[in-house]
């Protein structure tokens, strides 16, 4: 039975939503709905109309027998500054400051309305880049790593400074923690990144960028290329950062303990998405 | 300016997807489109049925001065039976063997698109039941929780072996691995789970369900309810375990390290499904 129009936009705004970065055949959606490729190509020009006046990103029909349409998920950078400085301040609320001036985080990595912003905002990023998987290390970075992994429609995989017996053969790298001095390791799953892949790194939190610089060093390991860098929030540092080339959403520029006062401005992360974006 | 019902029916379908279980108010959607709420009306009635034809879950809409539209995330069994089954078949390749009869298992957990639909599964089988939050032990269940989170709409809480100076004070019970036999602590942070919060426990592996027993006794210190446990593998298990009542997409029959052979069957998924929907 053919399949009307409105409910074919309806199941492959779905579909196309569930599957960024992932060409799909024209003849896939003629046989779904049983439709003529010409009102295929049609629904796909509105919804490529519609994803891009809501600013969802470019929905790109390629022509030709190995042609299809791939979705690239993005962000109008009007919707990512307002998005983010909601989280500025929310992140500037000093109910989370704890002992020794760290900041209480997990609410905010755990709320699934914010991650899926935070994983679309870093995705669109690198829309125009080849990706073929997302690193993180072990534990806070986990949630912002599967956020945008899904958005980039790769896999997502996590170094661990204490590997579990269920990794199997790992990979194992010294780091030294800027911040702290202190010389660490961190492990990857040997079979979790394949050769010459395409890397994007991130992470939670960064000071002195010993812990992303250790990611990086595990990358060369497997002869992996490093994509780009990003992270929730930089502090600042006065020292000599070990990694220069990054993007934050958030910058941290003081956390007072005494007047119980957290100061948060934007990162760098609205100019970075427009050098991405021209 | 009035929108277009095609680029109403793709703006509301990414809209209703991105926040399910989140009430939304017809008149949100009036202002959204400057359209009538006759026409915001029949647009929903169309995404219900197409959604319903697709199994993707029901488009509630609740009447009178309070009411609006509300998505529940659903599977349709047909759906969640293929899917649970190619997933048997990746769960028996025996190139997950480890030694000491251990699986490699953190290719499933780091691909996203199997962890939409598991997430997506779990998620269904509580669209009847009032949720606050998922809670999940670190490291392995965290992209489990997190997805099932995102289709439930709320927030997930990760419980750890050894809690960071960035959670703050924190809640701790010890906990008896039943097939280690060994006695573990886990603690989670205090102001993760508000009073009385009704809680989604999952993770990825049970044995003996020492963990998740665990889990279910921090429910308690908290004044939590538990809502129901789901597990994306069990294993075969000769004694009694500790945790009765809980679902399993999977379950690890048999591990022969020798024949380098793993059987895998279905969990029982699709009966609490069934039973859940009914």
């Amino acid at each position: 039975m053919k399949v009307k129009r409105s409910d074919r936009l309806i199941d492959m705004t779905n579909f196309l939503l569930d599957h960024p970065r992932q060409l799909v055949s024209l003849p896939f959606f003629v046989q779904r709905y049983n439709s003529a490729k010409s009102s295929i190509s049609e629904d796909l020009a509105i919804i490529k109309r519609a994803f891009k006046a809501r600013g969802l990103g470019n929905v790109q029909t390629l022509p030709g027998a190995a042609g299809g349409v791939e979705y690239f998920p993005g962000v109008s950078p009007a919707v990512a500054r307002e998005f983010l400085q909601a989280l500025a301040t929310k992140l500037a609320d000093n109910e989370r400051l704890l002992p020794g001036g760290y900041l209480y985080l997990s609410d905010l990595l755990g709320n699934p309305n914010d991650l899926k912003i935070i994983g679309r905002l870093i995705a669109a990023q690198y829309a125009g880049q080849k990706v073929d998987a997302v690193m993180t290390v072990a534990t806070k970075g986990i949630p912002i790593a599967q956020s945008v992994a899904s958005y980039l429609g790769v896999p997502f995989v996590i170094a661990r400074r204490d590997a579990k017996i269920t990794e199997g053969a790992t990979v194992s790298v010294n780091y030294v923690s800027a911040s702290s001095d202190r010389i660490q390791k961190m492990e990857l799953s040997k079979r979790s990144l394949s050769e010459g892949a395409n890397v994007v790194i991130v992470d939670d939190f960064m000071k002195g960028g010993g812990t992303v610089r250790g990611m990086h060093d595990l990358l060369k390991e497997f002869n992996a290329h490093l994509v780009g860098i990003t992270v929730f929030a930089e502090a600042n540092f006065s020292g000599q950062r070990l990694v220069q080339d990054y993007t934050s959403l958030l910058k941290v520029v003081e956390i007072d303990t005494r007047a119980a006062q957290i100061e948060v401005q934007l990162g760098n992360y609205l100019d970075k998405l427009t050098a991405a974006q021209e």
